[in-house]
């Protein structure tokens, strides 16, 4: 095992009813004003802007906006907020959503301290040291985006959809609802349930010994979304299926399973998956039922094991060689992904043949990437191929 | 699953040669000399105490000593620390130690800001509302006392061994260096588990519903102490092993388990086996072998279903009604602890038949407890009858 640092300050309030808990930790911290970063429809549909709005008006806390923040959210959104912060009289950013207001209201709140472009941070020219403090109410699992110290954000003039990550950016406080979540649309709560995988997958299939204890951990997660997303699909306010989601989606990349894994996660099919986003829409979800299997079947052969005890310890897979054993791991996630009607290839997604190509010139531009087998230019397209 | 709330803000620097690191916290937080808290021998032979005084001689950190802490800490020695921090200078507590070295610091840190008896907040008489920052080196996992808000200490005079919370009792920085534990005796070793796999049991048998997720999650983690203790006997000095158990001892009393629980487990067993220590000096993991099963083999009966699923999930027995799985269970745990020399009756720990009175009368002063059934005086006497 690995040595590792562990340290995650955020504070989850999680449950039916607690938007209104939030209350006593913003008038705890003196806050008088936040930015109110959403969407749009879903965050009124579920009920969510109602209840936060109602909490900080009786608390006596101004709440001016940003809203349409999009799916893979834009450094433009983000720069809009900024401008917002620096016209003055903002304490706190206050994100209602998914992983895009969370992720949104992070690149806010670090740009609001920095006299430069934000855009300066997601490229390395320079380093975030201050942020706003953030209290967020969550109303879409997936990202943990609202526990974490991670934005991803895209810039379609750079073509780049990258991340930052800083210890100023964990949430002070998140809510977490799961009941927000009743509304999603199905496709959004099978997109969120594979990206919550994802982040499990990236992790024990990143070919580091880690810790079996984690491991085990992980494998148990992994069964738990293999449970919960079509119960959700059959039934989509089945309260305690939806807990379980929003725990998992909440723990999956929190930074709890990278102890003791030297690599903290392979991440080689984020980055793939970021280019069919940044390029052509692909929703995040989407992009990594397609990318992961075809990742897994370049790298099985070479590499067999961890594909093998995701096997055995997910899908009951005992027989065979570890070869055999990893295949068949392969399949059936696969199968899964199928199953509950997420794309398992670029095809399904519309692209063309053609788009490979412009594909793997944009990943290119983040080489290198990967832990089980760090990518190069040639891995990166027949990757893509496989997944056409 | 039930609502609840989730901050742990411990920092965690975890592995081989970590010591060193935790100069760079102190040093952030200006501490400029620590009260040192240990036992004795074994704080020597880990090679922790050489390692720590070497670390703040370095970082020029003073730091006075209260040492011989026992195993199941005693008020006094609490009080001893207090009278050293309040004759001045001191800035911070540094256990170097297990469980009772935290505890220990814990209770020191707090009754050093509190002008009455420090006994007060053990017999809720007074709040804690401030303490002396907490920065630990551990030295044998059990309690995660190095990741929690909890101390438990004992008073010989009053006959209490009872529990004192508060979040202003976490640890701001635990190292834990799984290595100091290569020198435990074998018998603390396996003590130590068993009060690890005891954390969760508390948990998966308090009869809440809770969430399968963190269910199966409590079941991977019970699955790898049955590996690694085992493992741990054998070769002392097996480092992944030991960094499975130090992780494990670290998270299974951390919080993370009650997440959706209403009672946050049931802890009879431990409110069993506290009169076993007061009063007759037994061990804290070595009461738990004895008292988990007869507590179980008391209950199982009228609530076989938590029983019957850790027989599943941990011991693949899956034939049968769930009474019978229920059973086989037990039996299979009380078969574990005894295959790794732990006492599974009062009568190995060399009670006499006329020591139940005492236990259930010293049991019964801190009634209600216990989740799965809230016991009554009745039961708790028939169980250690059961234990006998």
């Amino acid at each position: 095992m690995q040595n590792f640092f562990w340290h995650n300050p955020t504070a989850v309030i999680f449950g039916k009813d607690t938007v209104k808990e939030l209350a006593d930790h913003l008038k705890a911290a003196n806050v008088k004003s936040v930015l109110l970063v959403y969407g749009g429809k879903g965050t009124f549909k579920s009920g969510a802007y109602t209840q936060v709005t109602e909490m900080l008006t009786k608390a006596g806390i101004s709440f001016p906006e940003v809203n349409d923040v999009k799916p893979n959210p834009l450094i433009d959104k983000v720069r809009e907020g900024i401008a917002r912060v620096k016209a003055g009289g903002i304490d706190a950013i206050l994100p209602v959503g998914g992983g895009s207001a969370f992720d949104t209201a992070k690149a806010i709140a670090a740009g609001s301290c920095y006299s430069g472009d934000v855009w300066d941070f997601f490229e390395g020219k320079a380093k975030i040291t201050k942020a706003l403090p953030i209290y967020g109410v969550l109303t879409a699992s997936a990202s943990s985006s609202e526990v974490n110290n991670i934005a991803v954000v895209s810039n379609p003039k750079s073509e780049l959809k990258v991340s930052i990550t800083s210890d100023v950016l964990y949430p002070k406080v998140s809510v977490i609802d799961p009941s927000f979540q009743f509304t999603l649309p199905v496709k959004q709560t099978v997109y969120g349930g594979v990206d919550i995988m994802a982040h499990i997958l990236e992790r024990v299939l990143d070919g580091d010994e880690g810790s079996e204890l984690i491991d085990d951990q992980c494998y148990a997660l992994l069964r738990t979304m293999i449970r919960v997303i079509p119960d959700l699909i059959d039934d989509p306010k089945n309260y305690d299926a939806r807990a379980d989601y929003a725990m998992a989606g909440m723990i999956a990349h929190s930074g709890f399973f990278s102890m003791g894994r030297i690599a903290r996660g392979d991440f080689s099919s984020h980055k793939l998956g970021h280019s069919m986003s940044l390029l052509f829409g692909v929703a995040h979800g989407a992009s990594l039922s397609v990318i992961m299997p075809a990742w897994s079947r370049y790298l099985y052969e070479d590499n067999p094991v961890p594909f093998a005890r995701l096997g055995e310890n997910v899908f009951d897979i005992y027989d065979g060689e570890d070869e055999d054993k990893a295949l068949e791991a392969i399949e059936t996630l696969e199968d899964f992904f199928r199953d509950i009607n997420a794309p398992t290839t670029l095809r399904e997604l519309g692209l063309k043949e053609d788009d490979i190509e412009k594909l793997a010139e944009n990943a290119c531009k983040v080489l290198p990437f990967g832990a089980l087998k760090e990518l190069n230019e040639e891995d990166v397209t027949e990757i893509y191929k496989l997944a056409y």
